[in-house]
């Protein structure tokens, strides 16, 4: 059970209502009218509780479970413990996270501006905004219908977000345009300079940096991650792209729609990426590169060439997954020979 | 010696008080009574002052040091220079610290709530505790008696801290339980949203996380560091481990006691750390891992797979040190033939 | 044209006094008399506006710019498509920049301190200085005149900041002494503890860091960038020195003049750089070691060992570029070979 002091729960639900609610099915012999009073883990979940079962690894743990129901991908079901009723779903984290959801809703903060929030008088907030205390919030800025603007956020002068935004704690954003229901979490940097100097021996001068930050709807972005502003382009991340903590977005950069970063990797100035694409944690991607949709880069890759859509990569220089893996494999038959 | 701006020094002490305070003996020949005003590095102390010698890079160093005192290893005492007094130190870097703290206790700042600070009417703060200007405490927060909450920080409804926790400027800290003499620093992020999508082409979708962040005593999390909430379980730090700058640790992550995680190293989600596992600088551990107590992760390093107890492992993807090693020179080897 | 909302534009210009202020040459057939409104980029420039071309890989784009007037290299002025004026340039970034900021001069907020701010009444504010809501300057702080001191901003107790300054939200700043024309972004750590500890089964000892942070004239530092105060010796950026985002300085570390630490990087603890030394992104360099004045260190290096001056390094364990781009070029013949 979640804790009490930090989540508030809704229901019990119907195993019926949620089958209906995550588009799931209820396996034969399966209860409709079974009343589920929580979500929990699979170890922890006791006869009341509904959990899920999604990575095979956790086949034991599962087989093991004294959950009362379980949400479970139909060709695993009969690993099931007996008496536990099922929801078959062809996607059961999907579907798990339709069920956590019902159970526990986004939490809606009371609307109103904290008397220890800096409020432009020029700025406008739509209908409902909160603002909470020291949140400061620049002339012209325009916040959107239905927004949270987190304890010690800064909102720059004349940035725009649209309905329904949640800016956590010490984030701070400048030169944005960001579309609804974004998600930015705790100490976000969007809309800084970008790293443009002309270099040389007579000292580094810094080339203003005129571009902005344009973030369409649906986008997360994690913790402490940084996005600067194009030069003169804009950086823009496209609708439903969800970024991990700690990345770092360059100048000019383009995401797609639904790319997904994940933490400590890094995207440097101008490259531009499609749909889709997918790249893993603490890899890099040299500038003004393209890469295509659906493309998909292994953790720790060092990108330095355009990848077509659909390539899948990885190394340092990174190359196809495939001559990755036998390069690894390689090395490891030629030292292991040497060894001996 | 160190910046009176930044720093209040007590002391002068004795030699004899000295090596009673950090473990050490006055080498034959030493004034138990001579008095060190300071303690500096060994290039810059003076006469009355007080050094260390750790790191054998620094022998020539010692042999030329002008201080009157130094901790040094017994094994190297006979490269010091005439005249200076020698502690003797099986460890002269803990012994270092300790004479250190005797100069430079920590500061105890006194206790209050600054009125620009923003504290919940429900919050509980402990006997001693300061918040500086700007901090937000929410609700039913438990604040720790002698805790120091530090200027913009934001400490989230229901959060609980230790005795003598230090949470410095501008770090959040939401979903959280945390064990006594906590030090976190500047921007840390505790308790935000694990990454976790139900990812798709019909797009991503946020998966409610439900757990908490548990931190046991005497943890130290270094400046913008983010540590995500468990998905339904905790994510768990072990008591004594001390955390660098830009680490990221992912949602249901374990660390055992006494860990030790470099810079910018990042660890993936349900991975599991024993006890005494180092974490070298930038290096990634992928998801659903167990690695072994004792182990040890060389800088860069890409974790694919369990580690046993003690393994020591480098390179991307990780393997056995020496096999790494051994690798490095093989390739090293195989391109200077090529190169002829 | 940039974004009205965000930044307020000066001009027009005659390519004349254009030429002046960014040290090009009007090239033959040019109108000095011909007036530029703004800059844009390549692809979006107008009639009445001047662009630049400064990567070969745009060349094309250039050909076919709709821009009245460009900034370029000589070598390349052939390309210009019919019509536009050219101004021609040894270096056409440098030159960009400097007509950039002609259109785009540095805003001067009006003096003064936001009732919202907290300032110690022992600091010391300069001629000029802005601080913004929410900041908060502690005990004897001298912040030097024409600073800007952003919203929630936290400058512990006895830092010093020279003149103009520039510090953005939410940065934090503590034992450090900081030059003119600082540049310090969102989100920065300045002058926490080192990552220093006596390590053991007994627990692992904080070591009293007793150093400050020194950063000279001309600096940047990029977002969530974190620089460790010194352990003793002290922390030194050199003038002029360029740092980006979410980039790891270590305790003791020392840069030259004129360095540039690209993204993600992290340079560990006491080691020294030269002059105009360039780390690129990710790259990671271990402690206690030398680099010398003109190294260039590629992205995602490990460096391990010292680099003598003008060295040039590439992979992890970092070797000679050339040594490195050869071993890449052997494995991939290897792996080839053995695919067949």
């Amino acid at each position: 059970m979640a804790d009490s002091r930090f989540f508030d729960r809704s229901g019990p639900f119907t195993l019926a209502a949620l089958a209906l609610r995550c588009g799931a099915e209820l396996a034969d012999g399966g209860d409709p009218d079974f009343l589920a009073v929580d979500v929990a883990p699979l170890d922890a979940a006791g006869p009341d509780q509904m959990t899920f079962l999604d990575n095979k690894k956790y086949v034991d743990a599962f087989s093991q479970s004294r959950a009362g129901a379980c949400i479970v991908h139909p060709s695993l079901a009969h690993r099931a413990p007996p008496g536990m009723f099922l929801l078959l779903s062809p996607d059961p984290y999907r579907s798990y996270a339709q069920a956590a959801r019902a159970f526990y809703p986004l939490p809606k903060p009371a609307p109103g501006v904290a008397p220890q929030a800096s409020v432009d008088p020029s700025a406008v907030l739509g209908e409902g905004v909160r603002v909470e205390p020291g949140a400061v919030i620049g002339a012209r800025a325009d916040i959107g219908s239905g927004s949270w603007i987190g304890p010690n956020v800064v909102i720059g002068e004349g940035v725009v977000l649209g309905e329904d935004c949640v800016i956590a704690a010490a984030a701070s954003i400048s030169h944005a345009i960001i579309g609804k229901r974004a998600s930015i979490y705790a100490g976000v940097r969007i809309g800084q300079d970008g790293f443009g100097f002309a270099m040389g021996p007579q000292g580094h001068l810094k080339v203003p940096q005129l571009g902005r930050v344009i973030i369409h709807d649906d986008v997360e972005i994690g913790a402490n991650t940084t996005i600067d502003r194009g030069a003169g382009p804009d950086t823009v991340i496209g609708a439903g792209s969800k970024i991990d903590n700690l990345v770092q977005i360059g100048h000019n950069v383009q995401l797609g729609r639904g790319c997904v970063i994940v933490a400590q990797a890094g995207i440097s100035g101008s490259t531009h990426l499609g749909d889709f694409v997918i790249v893993a944690g603490q890899a890099g991607i040299t500038g003004h590169l393209r890469i295509g949709s659906g493309a998909q880069i292994a953790a720790q890759s060092g990108v330095m060439r355009d990848i077509e859509p659909g390539g899948k990569v990885g190394g340092s220089p990174a190359m196809p997954f495939t001559e990755w893996l036998r390069q690894a494999a390689a090395l490891n038959q030629m030292v292991r020979k040497k060894g001996r």
